[in-house]
This record gives C-alpha cells, sequence and structure tokens, in this order.
C-alpha cells in the first residue's frame, strides 16, 4: 500500500517531521511519500494561507495519481481542499483534522484541541461543525506559537503545549487531547506522557485511518456528490486543468 | 462607492451578465467593477473547479486593494474563498450564497433553492449548515443544467429553471426560491413573474448588502479571526504572495 | 422610499433617539418617519413590556399602510410582532434583533452581544437560536442598566456599557460587538471608538437592510406562511380589526 | 386546586368544547374555570390573529391573579403570550402545544401533529424548534379546515382530520399523533379509535401537566428570566398595566 | 391507580426513601410500590452497574406486568433501560432525568444540574442531547459524593448538595435546579428552603408526569418503534425471557 | 494484535459469519477471537433485546480482559453496551455501528442506511443524533426481513437486501451505502457489485479501526468518564461482579 502524505505548506523540515511520525506508525507493509507542493506558504496560520495551500494540495494528487497512489493524507490541521481532492481520485483522501477527530471520539466521551496560533481556532471550530463533532469537543485552547517555531525553537514550544495541555486536563473535564498542528506530529508521545491523557495526533491517525479504508477496499465514492469532475476548460495558469483525463 | 463585482470563473459572458445584473440594482452612488481572474476555469461546478477558482478570488481582491474598493462581492454560489479574502482587506466581502440565504429570511419563513446541476446541491447544503440556514431551506432542487448553458442555451435552461422552481412552488410548502447559481443573474425578473413567487437572486442580493455594510460605516473585522494574514515567505508560483503589505 | 420605524415603547425621547440614527445613514432617497404607538410602556425590558408593545406595532404599520409605506423597522431588539407585522403588509419588516445578527455575521466570525438588563438577556438568546445566529453568537452580555437609563441618566449608562464591551473584546474571542438595545443607536460610533472593534447596532443596520431589500424589488412574501391574515370577526376592544381590508 | 383554561379566541362555543374537555381529565380537588377573553378574533389561525390574543391572555392571567388561582392553561395550539403570561404569576401556566408535545415524547419515540390550516402550520414547527422537540416529530399536517369549522362543521372536519390522521398512521413511522388544535379536544376518544395510535390532544394534557406541577408545589420560577416585570408606565389604552401590582 | 417505582440498584434504604418520596406527591387514588432488584449494583455511579441494573429493572417491569400496574418509575437518573422497559408494557414508563427535565422546563427558562459524582455527569449531558433538552441546561454539576454517602453521611451530603446548587444560583443564570440522583428524593424540600430557588427532583416529577399520562387514558404506543419484542428463543440464564407472552 | 470480535447474540452461525468476515480484512498480525455469550437472545431486534444482549457483552469483555485483548467489538448495529464495556477496560472498543458511520463519512458526503426490521430503525436513528452523524445519513431504510432470516434463508433476504439499496441509490442522492446488521457482514462485495455503489459494513469496519487505534498506541482513556468502574457490591445474580479487579 502507498500512501502519499501531503504536507500542504512547503518547509521541509516539517514535512520530514510528518514523514518520519507517519512512518513512525505504518504498517510493514504501508509505504510512505512525504511530500511538499513546490509553491505556496512556509506555514498555514489563516484562511488565505491555507486556501493558496490548496493548490499544492491538488498538485500532489494530480502527481500521485499518475504514480498510483493508494491513499492520500492532507497533513495541515484545516484539512485544506479535502473535498477537491477527493474528486480528482478514487483513493481515500483524509484529513488530519478529521482523522483526529474521528480517533478521539472512539478512545473518549470529549476531547480538547489544542493548537499553535489563536487565530487558526476558528478553522477547527468550522471543522467540528462541519464534520459533526462539536459535542465531542469541550474546548479549543492555542498554545499561542507561530507554526514554525515547532520548528525553529521546538523546546520552547513543546513547553508551551505541554501547559496549555494541561490546564486542558485540569479545567475541561476531557479523556483525551488532539493536538491541532501537523508540526506536532513526532511530539505526541512526549506530550502523552507528561500530560498523563491519550493524545491524539492528526498525521499518525490519518495513516491509520487510510489504511483502514483500502484495507477494506473502499475509497472515495464515485457515485454523485465526489465524482470526477467534469472536465473542462481551464485558462491561463491553470491552463494544464483543462479536459483532465481522470478515471 | 465602488464594489467590485468578482466573477470566479473566466468566462467573459457571464462576467457580462454579472456586472448587468450588479448595475441594474446598484445605488446611483455606486460604481460597480464586475471582474473575473485571467486564469481559471470557464465554469464551476465541481468543489476542484471551486478550488481553482479561489486562486482568481484572491487575484481580484488583491488587485482591487492596489485601486481601492469600498466591497467586494463573490458572484459564484459556493462563496468560493470568501474567509480568504476577508482577510486581506477591511472592505466588506460578500458571498451569493449567504447574500441570498440573508435575504430570503428575511422575506419568508421558508425557501427552496434552485440550482444547475445536481452535484452542485452539496455545496449549497453544507453552505446552509455552516451559516445557520438549514432550518430555512426547505429543499435544495437541480434544474439539472450545466452552467455554461446559462449562456449558449439560455431558453431551454430558463424553461427548466422555472419547471423546477414552479415544482418547489407546489411541493415544498414555501414562500420564497432562491436561485442557486450566479449566471442566473439576469433571470430573476423573468422567473419571478412565471412562478409568482419572491425569487431571491444572489449577485444583486449582495450588491444591496454590500451598500449596507458600506453605508453603515462596517467593514470586515480585523480583530481577531479575519484580521491580515501574518506576513511570511511564500516560495515558487506564490512567491509574490511573501510579506504581503496589506493595511 | 419612505421608511416607517416603529419604537414600540413609548417614550418620545427614544423614538427622537432612533428617529435620528435612522436618519444618519438613510441613503439620499429614503424618507424615515419615526413613530411610536400611542399606547403601551414606556419601555421595554420583560416579556410582558414587549407582549403589550405588540399591538403598538400592529397599529404602526396598520397606519403605515394606509399612508403607503415601503419598509417597516421593528426597533425594539426583541423584533415584537416579527411575524404580525410581516402578515399585514407585502412590504418588508426588518427586526433590529435580526438586522444586527445578519450584519454582524457578515464582517465577523463570531460577535458578542452586550445588552441592557440581565432579564432581556434570555430574549436575545430565544431569538439566535430561532433565527439560526446561535453559533456566530459567543456570549450574551449585561451591562445592568434599565433601558430609560439611556435617556435619563445616559453619561452612567454608556461607561457602563463601554466597560462591558471591552470585558467581551479581552475574554470572549470575537470579532464583533452587536449592541442590544434601540435606545443605544446614537451611541455606536462613541462606543465603537472606545472599544475598538466593529460594533453593529440594529436600528442603522435594519435601515440598511430595508433600503436593500426594496432596491431589489422585493417583499413580504404573500404566499404560504406569511399571506394577509384571514379577514375574520374580532369582538370587543378589537373590533377594528374585523374583516381587515389589506392587499 | 384551580386551574384557569384560557381559551384565547372569543368564541364561546370552543370555550365550552374546552372547558368540558378540561373537566374530562381533571382530578377529583381540581376545579376548572374555563374563560375566554372579551376582546379579540373569534379563532386563531395566524400570526397576527395570535398576537392580538395574547392581549386576551394577559387580561385573563391578571383577572385569574385577583381571583387567586393555582395554574393556568393556555388553549391555545401556538401558545401565544406563555412567556408573558409566566412573568405575571408565581403559578405554573402551561400551553397546550408544549403539553402535548412532552407528553407524546413520554409515549412514543416519533410522533406527526395533525392541525386545521396549512398556514398553520409554521406556528407549530417554530414552536418544537424552540422548544426543543423538533426531532421527535417526523411531519406537521394540515387537514386544511378552518378553525371554526369544527364548531360549525364537525362531522365534515372529524372526517377529514380522521383521514390525515390515516395518512400520518401509514406513511410517517410514528407511534402517536399530536392533534394541533385547542378546538378538537373533544374529539380525542373518537379520533383515537378510529385511527388505532395513541392520540395526544393539548387541552387535556396541559391540565395533567398544570395537576402535577402544582402537586409537587412548584410554580414558574421567579428568580432571573421570569421575574415579575418591573413596575413601569404605561400609557394609554394601556394605562392600567402601569407599575402592576403582583407578588 | 398503581404505579410502580423501580429502584435500580439494590440499597434497600435507597428505595425506602424513594419510596417515602414518592408516597409524599402521590395523589390519594395513587397506590406505589416502591421496589428494587433482588440483584444488581448497590449504586449507580457508572455506565456498566447502569447496564447491569438495567437487567433489574426489566424484571421488575415483568414482575408488575404479572401483578397488574398502571405506570412505572426508573428511579436513576440515567433513566437506566427506559426504551427496553418501554417495550414490554403497554403502560407508561416514567424515567426520572426525563421527568425532571420536563418539569424543570415548564417552570424556567433554564436550568442546571447537580449531581453526585463528576463521572456521572456524563450520563446526565446524553440525556439532555438525546431527549432535546441541551439548550434548556445551562451547567452540569457535581456535589462529589458518592452516591450511598446520601444514606450513610447525609448531613456531609445535603451540605455539598447546598453548596453546589448555591454556586450554581451565583453563576449560572438560571431559574431552578434539578437534583441528579435519585437518592436526593427526599431532600427536595430542604435544598429549595436553603437555595431559594424551585428545585426539580425526579422521582416525584416522575410520579406526577405517570399520573397524568394515565389520567389521560395514554400509555405506551404499541404502535411501531415500541411495540412488543417480537417472541423468540434466549438461552442460557435468560432462558426465561424465551417466547415472553406480553400484551 | 488480538481482536475480540463479540456477537452480542447467541447464534453460533451468525458469530462463524461475523468472525470470517473479520478475519478476511483483518491484517497480517491480527487474531480474531469471535465469540457470543453463553446466554442471550438469539438475535437483537429490539431495545429489550439489546439490553439483555449487554450482560453479554459485559460477560465477554470481562472474559477478554482475563486472557489479556488489545481490542473488543461490538458486532450488533445498536452498539449495546459500548460506554459499558469500554469502562471495564484499557483496550479500544468499537461498535460497529459507530464504525461504519465513521468509514462512510470518509468515503462519501452523504449515506444511506439499509437494515433489517422497521423496528430497528429508531435504535440506528438514535445512534446517529448520540454520535452526530445525523447530517451524514440521508434515510434509514429497512428490507423487513427478520435477522435470522439472513441466516436461514439467505438467498431471499440478500434479494430484499439489494432491492432496498438500489432504491435508496436511486432515490436518496448518496455516495455509499451503511449496511445495518452485522449479521450482513459476508454479504458486502455481493451486494456492493450488484448495486454499483461503496458499501460500509461495520464488522469489517470495525477491525480495521481497531487496528488503528491500537496501531497508534491508544486505547479507552481512563482519565474522567471512562475510568473504571468504582468497585462496589453487587449482590445477588450479579455478585461476581463485586469490587472488579481491573486496571
Amino acid at each position: 500500500m502507498h500512501i502519499r502524505v501531503i504536507n500542504p505548506n512547503t518547509t521541509q523540515a516539517m514535512t520530514d517531521t510528518i514523514g518520519e511520525a507517519a512512518r513512525a506508525v505504518a504498517s510493514p507493509g504501508t509505504r510512505i511519500t512525504a511530500c511538499q507542493p513546490d509553491s505556496g506558504p512556509v506555514s498555514i496560520e489563516s484562511h488565505f494561507d491555507e486556501a493558496v495551500s490548496v493548490m499544492g494540495v491538488i498538485e500532489e494528487v494530480l502527481a500521485g495519481e499518475r504514480e498510483g497512489t493508494d491513499a492520500y493524507i492532507i497533513a495541515c490541521f484545516g484539512d485544506p481542499g479535502i473535498y477537491a481532492a477527493r474528486e480528482l481520485t478514487r483513493a481515500p483522501v483524509i484529513g488530519i483534522a478529521e482523522a483526529a477527530f474521528h480517533m478521539a471520539s472512539l478512545i473518549s466521551t470529549r476531547f480538547s484541541i489544542v493548537t499553535t496560533l489563536p487565530r487558526t481556532m476558528i478553522i477547527a471550530e468550522h471543522l467540528l461543525e462541519s464534520y459533526g463533532f462539536s459535542h465531542n469537543c469541550r474546548r479549543i485552547r492555542a498554545a499561542d506559537i507561530p507554526v514554525l517555531d515547532l520548528e525553529d525553537n521546538p523546546d520552547r514550544a513543546l513547553e508551551l503545549i505541554i501547559e496549555e495541555c494541561l490546564r486542558a486536563k485540569r479545567e475541561d473535564n476531557i479523556g483525551a487531547i488532539v493536538l491541532g498542528c501537523g508540526g506536532m506530529a513526532d511530539l505526541t508521545p512526549t506530550i502523552s506522557e507528561a500530560v498523563g491523557l491519550p493524545v491524539v495526533e492528526g498525521v499518525t491517525a490519518a495513516i491509520k485511518l487510510a489504511e483502514a479504508v483500502v484495507g477494506l477496499g473502499l475509497g472515495t465514492s464515485k457515485f454523485g456528490d465526489l465524482a470526477f469532475p467534469r472536465p473542462k476548460p481551464f485558462i491561463g495558469r491553470f491552463e494544464s486543468y483543462s479536459n483532465l483525463k481522470l478515471e
């Protein structure tokens, strides 16, 4: 099984972190390709960053389709471009936010999310509402660190995340914590040990969910809402998307 | 007041239709610029088309900011890129789907939506849920016509839309109909007369809402969730977005 | 365009305040008539006050219909009698609470409401639920001032409102504030400046929404739920409502 | 125990019907006063009719307070004026719609409502949403009969109601039917026998709920949202409400 | 009328408390049988305890059916086995949690729940969601006392409950308190007096609701979802349930 | 990895079917034990059957704990006893209904459920609501076959299920079908091929989810709501549960 893990931002160190975390949980027969777009923001901390990153997600799915890919992971906690990506392939496409929500709801009745910057909280909140997990989440919290501090200033970032997780444990009446950023993928064991609660991280959760879907012989439904896009002309910079041959 | 009406697809005829419909309802002091991206799909009928079109929306908002713009309209019924666009400006940004939902809920207790292709119904359904209008909408219906048939085969398209609206009137226990595609902007009076129900169309609704917001001295809040994006490097094709100077 | 702004209470000073605020935002072609019932409570601070005020709203709509009116505003934050009023006219009828909710949701992702007395909070809460804006509102707050203090003790009232707004800004993770009382209509600029957040006020919001609806050629749907009431006998003090000739 | 059953319309025959139905289920120690306002509409079939009827409800509660009353029933299926009425008394105030919803949810998982005119369906729908019973109700149906036909043309009315109930039984996957009009209070046994489903009727349900609340020594909470209204001046026709002495 | 009040745990003292509380509010013609299973947990403080207690509830309903019973109360705040019990009888079956929620929503707009151990809060929260009362409940609180302390250490337990109720009164913006444990059935008057808010207790509420349902000639619907179970073989310890003769 | 698949009913043939289906999708390192209680109903088609089956689920989890088990599956579409089971172990416990809902929501936007008897539809409906998947499910359908017909009359059962699935495909605007009974576990490939839609079956879905959770090093959170039950006396037939030593 070949899973393509797409880091939607363009920071190689984060792609490496994500890839290692993915490989650490992958089953023996699973091959992981961690990739990142050649164009886009170095980190995703706003709706604007996210919107641009969707183009990279699309490019990476199309590249994956050319190579043959069994499943895709979108490794940014806003699940950017998830429905667009699903339209482009028969393979399953799993977002790390949804993956974390699904997993956390299987092992606890209620969880809290700990993310990076406060302004990304609204993205998680909208996803909870749209996926139907609002009632499972007690509170969304931000450790107030820029995403790239996870790479550039990892000790301080880790400390702040653990502090926020401990506040969640004390105050939120929860059974688990969801880490709200792909860049935290390697920190799960350390945080879990420090906090004393199950900690669900999206990249690793998504790998196992992707293996699960593929293991069932399932993939994105091509009947109805997520069927391949109708071929049509695109112009200008996006001309290469004209009359895409998918299937 | 200068309103920039962004047709997120790249079909000039549709931009013209939208622009004319916008001008027809604009107040005397309102200047309308109807524009379209130089790159992107000729019509938007899938999540994929929509995702690509967001790049055009962003380009047009950035262009509008350079010129000085008082309000933006995103003239596609999926409101593509609305939160990203809002982050880029202090001006209000109004989507035509949300505009139509707001207006329809002011003149009726319940409405139905009539859109083009069945596969776009899920986009409208997700928007209703995310905006909080699910309980106002009885049913989403599709006339089963490709978007560009509105330009290429207008008589047949009009006929099919009216038939679907009449079914909605008979079966759905509603007080109003929402037209679910920017390309229908010029058809409102004809449909309304043929159907005998108030018909709410998003482009025209959005113009009036934009005038309303600007008239109140309000604009997109720059405090919190929709603040300007943090400046940062973008690489590759999107390098021009690096360290954007907004404000 | 002639908009009748109905202050449902019977305090002339408040009607004047509301009228001035309305005129301050009205478009050049809009004529504002601010009126109040000849009978009813001097302020509306309970469900009981509100229920009685509905009779005044009805009287003023019927008076407006005799004169010819293009739109009605119900200028009390509980939107008293809004569905009854809508049944009586083809013109749009806009409540100031709903108007503020619609506007605030266009410029921010989340807002808080600051109202007068704590006991009116439940009225706002019920409206949020019934209109579908619960998820847009983080918190309803009361400055704990009687409504008429807005007229009788304006400096103190303003101070308390600003304090509560600042608490909302600090604690609620919001992008905008909604003022929860028609009597605050003139305070918007002062509060907005003092608080440093967009402040949405219902009377002014409703004027612009009314202009928007009328500008679209729309009005209350007379098909279905909001059709004119069936003519019928009324007895006693309400005999004059017998067999109302509307249309 | 003295229960005041308020028919909010002014048709004596309906008040009699309601009173008889109430007495038929009242416990031995319960005294029923069935009353109607001296002013108002002869039937309630619109939001307008309902709004006017609220004044009668208020009058009858104030009259009840002067006499000493242990509980009030508002015997119209829109529960008009229920929160206003609750503010005026320490006694419980029960609406017949809410009473029917509570009872039906205790004996079945899902029910349908059968009401009179189609245009009153929206009133029931709003109540279901506001009370939290939407998920218990499969469908709201109208037999398409004016309210007063229940008195004037009772055989035909009964026939139409039974037909609609039988359709509900066949099509709606329900366990019970709720009758959606106070004027049907005497028809319950006949309908129930004809339909072969439990039939819940609001007047009788409300009597038993009122006895239940009083039997527990409970009444409307006077702490917080439903406290007595603040005394204040009313002017004009409503001057008598000035500085009400309640408690 | 004969009401069988089933204490699902096996502590006789608690059954006695519950029975006395039930008798204290029962109408003259109502006979109360308070019973408990011969097998099961001495208290119910977890989903596991609750699941085992359901077998006792079933036994007691079957015993009641043999004797002839007009209504059943399930006197544990998780309403264990309520749908199973309803399937076994034509009589109404009322849970004390639902009973308390129904009653509290009739006398207040919003309430808080005060229960025993924090871990039982999730059970109440799930019930609020499933019954549709989430919006009526501001907060679920635990006094942090084991259930049996209500019998073994009653003074201390009472003190802690009152303290928590007073915190709810101060902080939660509520009109009533719901006691979240059957073992508190005798404490209602004391707590109510100490707290100065209406206090709704489930056992007593359920008795009055049961009387109400029976008084209306209603019982569990045997059409559809809650029809008698299909007779079938059971094996092993549960063989006696094979081919149950109900009706 | 050792997964214990618990068929909560007592029909060996169904346990065998379930076990085979589980093994067919299990990963190489996964050992499946399919088991059934020694006591209980031969099939689960009502809340009563389900309630009794919970005792078997508990027994099988306790047996599993003695043996050492990495994950549990509850192989009945009502997920009977899921929270109780989770309290008894650190291992994950997955219900087949929730598993199917999670998986179906990853590969489609909307699905329909096809179950056996109409009366079990309410169980699925309650689960959708409680898990937060209501908006993902368009319709619950029953093929109107008793559960054991899946074993006794398999060809006819299969035919009826396929017919109902085809109706769902035609009428429900869905992308996938969820099979609503553990006894259908072996039919998935046949149905999927006949229907031409992705078909999600719960037993197989649960196996892969269990592998996923275990593969992440996660298990049921023992902090808060799902902690081990407090040890305490049980009496009578359930005395063996007294002071359970878990951990």
